[in-house]
């Protein structure tokens, strides 16, 4: 089963749904990529952008340190994830509305 | 072909093996998510979990860096890989019996 | 669809195609795998390689933080690609003659 994030701002891990552990991804990201951080992206005044556009760089590349797409195989129809394997869905520009693709291939 | 790895502390990736580069690969992570630093998941006081639950928030974080599901094409039969590359198998935290899925998809 | 680097030093990533973030992202590539550091594969008087062999460890780990492999979904015999979303490929060891897999499965 495919499962693609279709948001350049959003992100998509297999890994252990653990509350504690999620709230250590959150640290981690930002210290890889400070949200404080100067970004060219965030000029906003250099590109040609609507009034609402949010000073987001640090999301995009969050987004890109973890994956978009991710192909989880299916057995016996079932997904064929590890026992501590979840599938995450991280909002890394704030919480909205947002579409996850789900496409199953094969037979 | 489909390649995914049932596991929260493995990682893959495709890339050159090459044991010199492989150590580059432990250093890196190890300075992205120092297997000392302080993560919430390793409290484990504050976590219902087994009595031999490793600490092991840094292999999770380090795996998320990496792929838990790789694609690779296959062209007159064989994986069409490039040159110098290969797929590697990390194991995050420590060595164990671990299992990875391979799944052929396609005619 | 698949979408298949067929390189070591060089990545995918789905995300926004605007100028200024690319130029962060290897800003941010830069500060997270430092092209001056000091790495084992770049002994090369170490390993056995071809006199034009190059100094690229820093591009290979660059490599391994993005992608290799991303599956895209397509409906109505379109890529279901999100509006900011574009295919980014990152030539991490200089600019030459690459080459990029794309296959598709399904019916």
């Amino acid at each position: 089963m495919l499962v693609f994030s279709r948001h350049t701002t959003t992100a998509l891990a297999i890994n252990e749904d653990e509350e504690r552990l999620l709230e250590d991804v959150k640290v981690h990201l930002e210290k890889l990529v400070p949200s404080s951080g100067t970004y060219l992206h965030n000029d906003l005044h250099l590109r040609d952008v609507p009034p609402d556009e949010p000073i987001n760089a640090h999301s995009h590349l969050m987004a890109m340190m973890l994956s978009t797409s991710e192909v989880i195989p299916i057995a016996d129809g079932k997904l064929a994830l590890g026992t501590w394997q979840s599938i995450l869905f991280f909002e890394l520009d704030g919480s909205r509305k947002r579409t996850v693709f789900l496409q199953i291939c094969g037979d």
